[in-house]
């Protein structure tokens, strides 16, 4: 550690499944302070030296207090997820909306413009009746939840434009593999199907086997939030709004490589789908991010090393617990 | 009138400059019964048979109370201008962006999705540095008034995804000519060069002789906006969003124009160009409304046309009081 000032990061969602790996990694990495807050009380591992405030982040008073220092950049990660969006559209707006836009304001300095790095969705896109999503896709979302992100993201923008920001909106795809417990998430059976053959149980997919998605592994989520913490300001695109660049691949093909990897020959894995998860979480078409490839954000490269990844993340998991 | 049931319109801003002949045009037509509402009183001419309700739009009661009749559509125009907005984001926020997301829920059927006109504007556009304006420019606002509005169509049209509604956001040029009065509209210097020649007084232009503008007459935008009403859903982009047909013209043109007209040969116009204002009111590349016009919507045709269709309205306007 030299005398130098560490930069301030402030992160939002702290306590949340990505939240907590990108506090671990900012506090690993040595190079900056870091100031965490989320709904839930502070994880029993908290690393040494993180600030940490519990609050509910569209509460005013919170978002004083979190702002009583100066924020070098934010990551806000902090959000209402899809299903639970989708039930309680005023709280989404709240939260994924309006929390949003004050926190943006909040950090703004027009002298250095913090870096943003906003945790946005690929639900801004429509997955159906597209040939593939690219660079150029607009954004064409149906669920609260996208709506909310895109929003966020014409906000986060337009500061930017202001000089009051630095955004960098990256939509996450499917992250995988999230914990067993209810996330308010519709889309996670793509990790609950991990978890089933991880232990050698039966899952029963709500998708066909023929279904498709994008993943990405955590590790790597991590990576490429940290990454956006530094990407260069003059080769974002103007909407300041990347889809991070993920694996696409079809269920049955995922289930041979966590049984390949789990070295499992029984089939465990049935398929009952319906037709709504089917249309909006398993017909996900070809993903080209050119532009984020570019700026140095990546995927896990091939099925075997996503599966890898996400079954060393477990297993970490498992030990800090 | 037959014994049909009329078609119910909701009109908001009812009382604003483009509102009050929304009404009447509406009115004159003897199709729609209409709700009107405002913040301001209901004005002294109010046609027979409209039902006006004043109040701030961003009031709950107001809008419970302006939809206890069924609306078949709404026409909505209220609005903080965008000079306002900057001066008071909050208030922006509230009423350009939160109160429209509030209205389309409420009035939302998914049995009969009400038609949605939304008076969006040229401002989700930043104009310098662009080659031109067209059907695939995507939004880039700068100014809190074009990113509330942005974010306002996102809404809209997510919400028409969802087949609650059945949006139509018409992006609005410069529409001429305003009153005179203070209107918070930055912009309204182009209205201002129609009332000064036609009382043949002097104008100290804030922009150079070559600043071009996009413009629009009342009278051509209030046809377009009772056109938006009937539009066929199917052929709309599913952003639901569309650029209104404008003529580009340079002050230099459109004083010449108005002069002609008024039969002046003085030299009434004089150049005091700021770089700000000729930055952002007076760069307007040209505008390609391919799909607007395709659908049946319509600019002035040539300036001549424009300037007579301006003082012919402010004939009548001159009469009304």
């Amino acid at each position: 550690m030299t005398g130098a000032k560490q930069k301030r990061v402030l992160v939002t969602g702290a306590a949340g499944f990505i939240g907590e790996a990108v506090v671990d990694a900012l506090v690993a990495c040595g190079v900056y302070a870091v100031t965490a807050t989320d709904a839930k009380p502070a994880p029993r591992r908290l690393p040494e030296g993180v600030r940490y405030l519990a609050g509910d982040i569209s509460d005013v008073s919170l978002q004083t207090e979190l702002c009583s220092e100066k924020a070098d950049a934010v990551i806000h990660l902090a959000t209402l997820p899809s299903g639970a969006a989708e039930k309680d559209p005023a709280a989404a707006k709240r939260i994924n909306l309006d929390a949003t836009m004050v926190l943006a304001e909040r950090v703004s300095d027009q002298a250095s413009p913090p870096r943003f790095v906003f945790a946005s969705s690929i639900a801004v896109y429509t997955t159906h009746n597209v040939e593939a999503v690219d660079d150029d896709t607009p954004v064409a979302p149906e669920l609260f939840y996208g709506a909310h992100k895109a929003m966020a993201e014409v906000w986060l923008a337009a500061l930017t434009r202001r000089g009051a920001i630095d955004a960098v909106s990256l939509r996450l795809p499917g992250i995988v593999a999230r914990p067993r417990a209810p996330s308010g998430m519709t889309s996670a059976f793509w990790s609950d199907l991990f978890h089933a053959l991880e232990s050698g149980g039966r899952f029963v997919s709500p998708v066909s086997a023929k279904a498709t998605t994008w993943l990405l592994s955590r590790r790597r989520t991590v990576e490429n939030i940290l990454h956006a913490l530094e990407t260069d300001s003059a080769a974002m695109p103007d909407s300041r709004a990347l889809a991070l660049p993920a694996l696409r691949c079809a269920m049955a093909d995922l289930v041979k490589a966590i049984q390949n990897h789990a070295g499992q020959d029984e089939e465990l894995v049935s398929y009952a789908p319906a037709e709504a998860v089917e249309r909006i979480f398993g017909s996900y078409p070809p993903l080209i991010t050119k532009k984020a490839r570019a700026l140095g954000f990546h995927d896990d490269g091939d099925l075997e090393t996503l599966v890898r990844n996400v079954f060393a993340d477990i297993e970490k998991q498992k030990a800090k617990t």
